[in-house]
């Protein structure tokens, strides 16, 4: 069995790693830190356990996580940079749920989130974690820069369009949708059901730290710059996102939609939807799946894209798993293999 | 006092005129119609109004509704064309809050709404019912086309960019999402909670019966044809709807926030937001006011306007209010001055 | 005009007392204040408010206070008790929703509030607000405390039982239901959407806050001791409020709708319905009313009674205008008409 | 591995089925029925199933179905009447979710049920499913009746004080919670999110089908008649399902806590919770498990239990497949080992 450790487990992408793993044939999570919540039980906190883990929260100078063959980051960001290197330089593989080692110029992570990257040698050894681009690098990767919910979303309803050279990369839209999950579990007022039920909001819209993640990886794939638009919005559910993107083809008489089943026809967790059916978020509630569709406007050449995953899942702690599962060479979906929860 | 009718108020735009009616100081509605409910006490359907309504379903041939001042038809499309015209002829006002004379061009309502338009000279003489661009004709009109929700959203958003040549009317991208009331009360698997709690999606990307209206109306503003792409979004709450508009400036260091603090400085239920200020839909839930505020993104010519409304008032039953003020040549706001309920 | 003031308007209360007398045709909110907003815009913490309301917070040492007819306590439990008796002195009249008045034993007070109530002399004075049971003290009260919302919904359904001495008093089950709103808009992990969305729970069953009020005020009218087990229940909704009470019959044949439409027949805001119709808590969100039914059970004595209120309105803010009205010998209803948000 | 056919699978029981057992290591689903569907893709119809089952809904004459171990009826009641003695003769196993076999007095089933019971010989042969009490008798059935999920929620709370003669029979109040899937995926007004969601009624409370059902089996444990008062209450969530149950102590000073810790000992899915921590139905969301907790009331002989349960997992379809595993002698608690979706 493979021990995994997990830092920072007080928010909801660690209970989901928990949630997940805990079905997980191969792995055993071993210990899970909170400096706060230290000495505590974990079911204590997330009841769902109750009955099903007897783990305890523990700092994380705990000596049980060096003796874990992976290490999940499940931090605010600044953490995982300053912690991972240890781990690494153990032999112990790192997987960093949080933004750490996303951005690959320091100077523009500084920018977005505050901080000074302390960590470059760590940073420039970063594999970005998203298979369906990168599986490759993915397998030898001692670190993981797992990547964020709309980076997900967005990717993988462009690549096979930005692969095939189909679009006009000047000129996209990514109107972007995400249930309040996201925002994670810290106490905090505009997060209240009372502030977000029952109403819908953009945010960040002059500018969402997933912006330079998302130009960069996007950049990666067309071998330039992309421009993009990119508002996120708020709504009403618990998990959820979807993403609706608005491109011009280049040859308004491309038909597209053979691009997209090819792209993911290996891929076990991309599903193209037949044509006229969209995605509803609820169809990939607590499942790693992504579900994409297109739609040609009639008389122009503008496509939509739309794609859906679970936050939660596809867009954090599922794709770390599935991350895991590359580097242990392990099967890419153990674990991994329930379907949406509906309704 | 002025006497109201209502046909066709078994639903939600029906009970929301009751309910805005209500408080309204001038205006009794003695009675209101309904086919399948005929006899039925109104508070029976709607029990918000138990202990305050004694109203009683009647049939639409009931004779009462012909001493009305004012006719609301609340019916689905097809009905106010075919009963409006009696009414007129007896010298009563209608306001139809359905399609049937919102788009001028018989043929094309036709090819969305799947009925011949059998009332050409009905059409003809119906007025566009939104008092922010039509206030003068409103006022001397016997039959108003009460705008679509949608339509409303975008409309107001867009009016003060289109009325100063500030855009490219070429590429226009409006990401709306609405509340499930927008949906009405017939029974629907589709619009159970079940099916829409908890989840979002798009629908009727390839093409909504508003587009026509949107376009119609937005090529009327410009004096020429306006190239606009248009998804719709069903967000998992009862009322509310966002409009979500990217354009392309003219010049991208135009500063746009004077034109539409001064396209609006009049209008008492316009509210420009101040720069940084995005609208959230629980602001307006309940009342007759749009929020709408502005963002200009950085490094490019792209222009985000977001626009909110409670789809049933502002979107419907509230805007229609507002019209038949105007009609009466009653203050505009008469009955209309709640603010929004926040939680 | 009465001109009002609201000490600590920064919750759902106060803004909920401004959404009301926004509409009050004699009354103008002249100061609000809050220590920690001290200087901001109303509305830049109530969107609902944008651009209709110029008000700015104060500091509770605003000397536009003291110029006020009637001051509103919208504060913890504890500021009310320190701040109260200055206004009264001044002649001005006072009105706590919060608690610090409505426990008449001191020594209980501070056991569950955990706080020593300083002001022995002024609790006595206080009249317990609520008009159906007190309307002839209110008209005349200096203070008065506004009673909480679990006790608002049950004593409005015993009531008419105790009166007539119609129920066994020593086996009365309180199991009731509450919208999130009533815990509050304070940062609280507890109360985000991820974690009370979705779910139901029961809390405080040991001893909840509300009971010590429940029972004294149950014990006035029945004079003599009731027993009673109060259990409440947190709701996934913003609003609402429903208590279903079971209690045994002296006379198992006993119809009680009689007594219940005898206690209520002059009552503007407490609406029985009719046999077999069974209140929802969502006919009388955003209004004043408390819709009561009772349902007898077959083969038994057993009397199941059900009320409902919108707990910011009945159960806080509405209730709080309603005594003011009495207070200032106004109509009782003055800018509460407004019939129930539906949906 | 086992084959299995279902029967009806167009509702929420039948979609869950799919979803559990598309994880059960040990069972395929060979067919699965729907008249007005026969020819559809399932995943046409639940798109959580997109990419991952190629199943095609078929008639309920369709022979696969004979080539199955085990049917499920997914169906409303007087279905499963009529079908499934035809599989039993040839040696099928059936489990009915339905009511059809739940009710032991064919006279009283229709009396609830409106039809006529025409299999009384099948009716005697039923097992009733609930593994917690019946297990060895479940083991050898032919014919299992699942239980409802309101009767296996107070079944589970009361049994532990009912098996030990701790409380009064005479004087039981259950007042129940509901999510809004309890009533189906057929189309119905009445459950559109706009009439369910901000919002929470009670129901059914003059009498509901689920009373005889739990009427029938307390005796069962008790020996004799158990008298009950039931109030189900509508909430305004899609899953979940709680039971508070109000019971007299005949010792007011029994700690009742050891028997319940004792009674479900060696239970896999039904887990007691710590004194003071109450259940909330999210713990259990999409899993199998039941927590129970409880908390004597001070000062009295009042005892308040508390269980909740996912109603679509541990409420039907999750306790229908640990049926299936007792009846083939698997492990109970094969493909149902996932804790619940928390948030």
């Amino acid at each position: 069995m493979i021990k995994a450790g997990i830092i920072g487990g007080t928010g909801y992408t660690g209970v989901e790693l928990l949630r997940l793993l805990h079905n997980h044939p191969k792995v055993n999570v071993v210990a899970i830190s909170s400096r706060s919540l230290n000495g505590k039980r974990v079911d204590s906190i997330f009841p769902s356990l109750a009955g099903q883990s007897d783990l305890i929260f523990s700092l994380p100078s705990d000596e049980t996580l060096n003796t874990c063959d992976i290490i999940f980051f499940a931090t605010p960001h600044g953490v995982a940079m300053k912690g991972a290197g240890a781990f690494i330089e153990k032999g112990i593989k790192v997987i960093d749920l949080g933004a750490d080692f996303r951005i690959t110029d320091s100077d523009e992570w500084s920018k977005w989130y505050g901080l000074e990257h302390t960590q470059p040698s760590l940073l420039k050894s970063a594999i970005y974690g998203l298979p369906e681009t990168n599986r490759k690098k993915i397998k030898d990767a001692m670190l993981i820069a797992n990547p964020g919910c709309y980076p997900t979303a967005i990717q993988l309803a462009l690549k096979p369009l930005i692969d095939n050279q189909l679009i006009d990369l000047s000129n996209i839209v990514a109107d972007c949708k995400s249930g309040v999950s996201g925002a994670g579990r810290t106490a905090n007022q505009a997060m209240l059901l009372c502030e977000t039920s029952e109403s819908l909001k953009p945010y960040g819209v002059g500018g969402h730290r997933h912006l330079p993640e998302i130009k960069q990886e996007l950049a990666l794939l067309a071998g330039k710059e992309v421009k993009l638009v990119f508002v996120p919005h708020l709504v009403p559910m618990i998990r959820g996102m979807q993403a609706t993107i608005y491109v011009d083809l280049l040859d308004a008489d491309t038909d597209v939609m053979p691009f997209f089943v090819h792209a993911y026809s290996d891929e076990q967790f991309v599903t193209i939807l037949a044509d006229g059916i969209y995605p509803e978020t609820r169809s990939v509630k607590s499942s790693n799946f992504c579900q994409i569709s297109v739609q040609k406007i009639p008389n122009s050449n503008k496509l939509v894209i739309m794609s859906v995953i679970d936050n939660l899942v596809k867009g954090a702690s599922g794709q770390a798993i599935q991350n895991m599962n590359i580097m242990f060479n392990m099967d890419e979906g153990l674990g991994l293999e329930q379907i949406g929860l509906l309704p």
